[in-house]
């Protein structure tokens, strides 16, 4: 029906996640029709990205500079490492800009179903950049699910010879979280890390 | 957080219809990890497109050829012509398959509220077609809407001094549709549109 090179683009942007083959055609149809205001400044961005795309040697993060815009910034604590399981859960807490420090992307979490061991994840360059000193505190910000806390609990056993605190993010009720509709997983956390009222 | 390169990205992806800032950052992200697999292919078919964009002076389809794939088409019967309001109709239409003409946009739906006249739309140009002769059938294929009912009746009124047999895609129950969940104004159109059975 289209041309080669319009189903080559729908096909394309239908492998985007959260873009199925139909709302795929429509976004084509939208760069199509709005060729100087959409397709344009879409073809420049993700030229420009495409050019300059680096994996920051130092933490794992995905920028267009190598060291990152974290890790190059000097304004950025040293001293406070967050350990995270995916470039995607950097960007999360980068949103929240409330951790000051920098940051170790392992690329993955431990799972004896998918077969991932340590030696697949940058375990031992986060063991090494430790080693090297500087840092006082490691926060293991690992996703609240089984794999995720077993990916922790080996992390805090590598860590433990080494002088720094070692903390992890605290389970409970999420903002706006009814009791009614949560899990009992997040119930039963919540419950034991109960805090006194002041 | 992010590079302006990478900032830029999620920008223009968050306009794309059907993805917002929250999905336009997954896509971004879905991107940078997939290079060579997602990126690259994303880049190559846009820039595809982008050089050979064209809107086809025959019948208002976008191509990366003047005139399109459909008119271009010798298999096509260029006796049947269908009217639509928009390409994303006629790409509606040409994914049932079922339709062996030629199309012709107008470029929307007469519309007094958003100020959109006969003039607006490519009507003279649909006249013009019809004026030049071998076309046998209009078939109105506008929206079931109120403008799109307009148009139709508009465009019937334009085309009926020429010899040409004028008709409209039939309005009922959509396949699968369940009568308890239809609004009255299909059902009014199915009841009033039934057919004896055979």
């Amino acid at each position: 029906m289209a041309s080669p090179e319009i189903e080559a683009l729908t096909q394309a942007l239908s492998r985007i996640p959260g873009l199925g083959p139909r709302s795929a055609r429509r976004a084509v149809l939208h760069l199509l029709k709005k060729r100087e205001a959409a397709l344009v400044p879409l073809l420049t961005a993700l030229g420009a990205v495409e050019e300059r795309l680096e994996t920051c040697s130092t933490c794992g993060n995905i920028d267009t500079a190598n060291p990152c815009a974290i890790c190059a910034d000097p304004r950025r604590d040293a001293g406070a490492l967050c350990v995270v399981e995916e470039v995607a859960d950097l960007w999360a807490l980068e949103r929240s800009r409330l951790f000051p420090g920098r940051f170790h992307v392992l690329g993955g979490r431990l799972s004896a179903l998918e077969g991932v061991r340590p030696e697949d994840l940058t375990i031992d360059a986060l063991v090494r950049r430790i080693e090297g000193g500087g840092v006082d505190e490691v926060v293991l910000a690992m996703n609240a699910t089984l794999e995720g806390q077993t990916t922790a609990h080996y992390l805090a056993e590598r860590i433990e010879r080494f002088p720094v605190r070692v903390t992890q993010l605290a389970h409970g009720l999420p903002v706006g979280g009814e009791l009614d509709y949560l899990d009992e997983g997040t119930l039963a956390q919540a419950l034991r890390a109960r805090r006194p009222v002041v």
